[in-house]
């Protein structure tokens, strides 16, 4: 028997006991999204409305739902707009708890990186730092800041960036690809879920 | 040792042979997209760069990247664009050889639905049919198309969506959830790779 959803109706109908949308988009890739304010505070959040959009040249999105804690455009968003730069953290199985950790709905002058127990390490060619524990991180710069449809907790926004520098910890490196079961990314599930790539299989393209 | 890349200089240099950027952003969604063009035939093909934007109202975005093989735009795009709708069918484990079959590079004519061997079923509220195959179909009203930065293989585009109605196989519910582990969602590494959704692990919120 298939269901049939109307989310404008009623976006969990019975049998349905929580809203399924996040966990049929899935599994999401993570940008653990690294910013500054304009006093220089960092901020750092995880974002699994995150992907890239485009290869060449190298572009990602991050979406931000809702209302900060205290009112008004989360920090992510509002230092992306106010600076033009963030960098998109890369998260790994052991730097799960971390990454869960600043996630936490602190006030506008928590840095959640020291939050974390994290360091903070200098970009190259944008202000906001990376995080010196994820073993790659994008630099990037805001292309468009697109508003989406409000909803009942408040404005949707996406942020548009162009990659416009890649640290990458060398050793991941093997026989010139990244070895997807050295990096061991996380990705968001539905619910409280998430899901490690330990494994891998490859298909070729048809054609 | 940390290796920088410049993407604007070189994407891949040395000890790198490959471009890391889709495996550093993964594991990716995939949207199996179904579209119609004005004469109303089908077209249906798998996109990583597809993920969430919202959940209030939901919405999710698909990009094409570079042209068609015949030139001009992508046909998921271009029907899109036509037809302001489109379908993003989830592909599981099972679907992976077919899904894998409509990545092929066909004329415009060509229906990848009846070339997978997959069975259209209509849409309740969009034109285009879904994967009748597929436990699961977003069925979209598309919101905004986005031009990115172009590149060497053409325009890149980001098409934005509403979910306007998801169809959902009603065994996948256990105890009013999704579950994931029956589901086998499968997503996008970088080359060559995939991985499947086998396992899972939960985090709470922080707060």
């Amino acid at each position: 028997m298939t269901l049939f959803i109307d989310p404008a109706v009623d976006p969990r109908p019975a049998p349905l006991a929580f809203n399924p949308f996040k966990a049929l988009v899935a599994p999401r890739p993570i940008g653990w999204i690294s910013t500054i304010d304009r006093d220089g505070v960092v901020n750092l959040a995880p974002y699994s409305f995150f992907n890239g959009v485009a290869d060449d040249p190298p572009c990602v999105m991050f979406a931000a739902t809702g209302a900060h804690v205290d009112g008004g455009a989360k920090d992510s968003l509002r230092n992306a707009q106010e600076t033009g730069e963030f960098v998109a953290n890369v998260v790994t199985w052991d730097l799960r708890e971390q990454m869960n950790r600043t996630a936490s709905r602190a006030a506008r002058q928590v840095d959640e990186m020291a939050l974390a127990g994290l360091t903070p390490i200098p970009s190259c060619k944008v202000r906001p730092p990376r995080v010196a524990q994820s073993p790659a991180a994008l630099e990037c710069r805001v292309l468009q800041i697109v508003r989406l449809p409000e909803g009942r907790q408040g404005a949707n926004h996406m942020v548009i960036g162009q990659v416009v520098g890649i640290h990458l910890d060398a050793t991941l490196i093997v026989d010139g690809r990244i070895d997807t079961r050295q990096l061991r990314q996380v990705a968001r599930l539905g619910y409280m879920d998430y899901c490690v790539v330990d494994d891998v299989f490859a298909m070729s393209r048809p054609d």
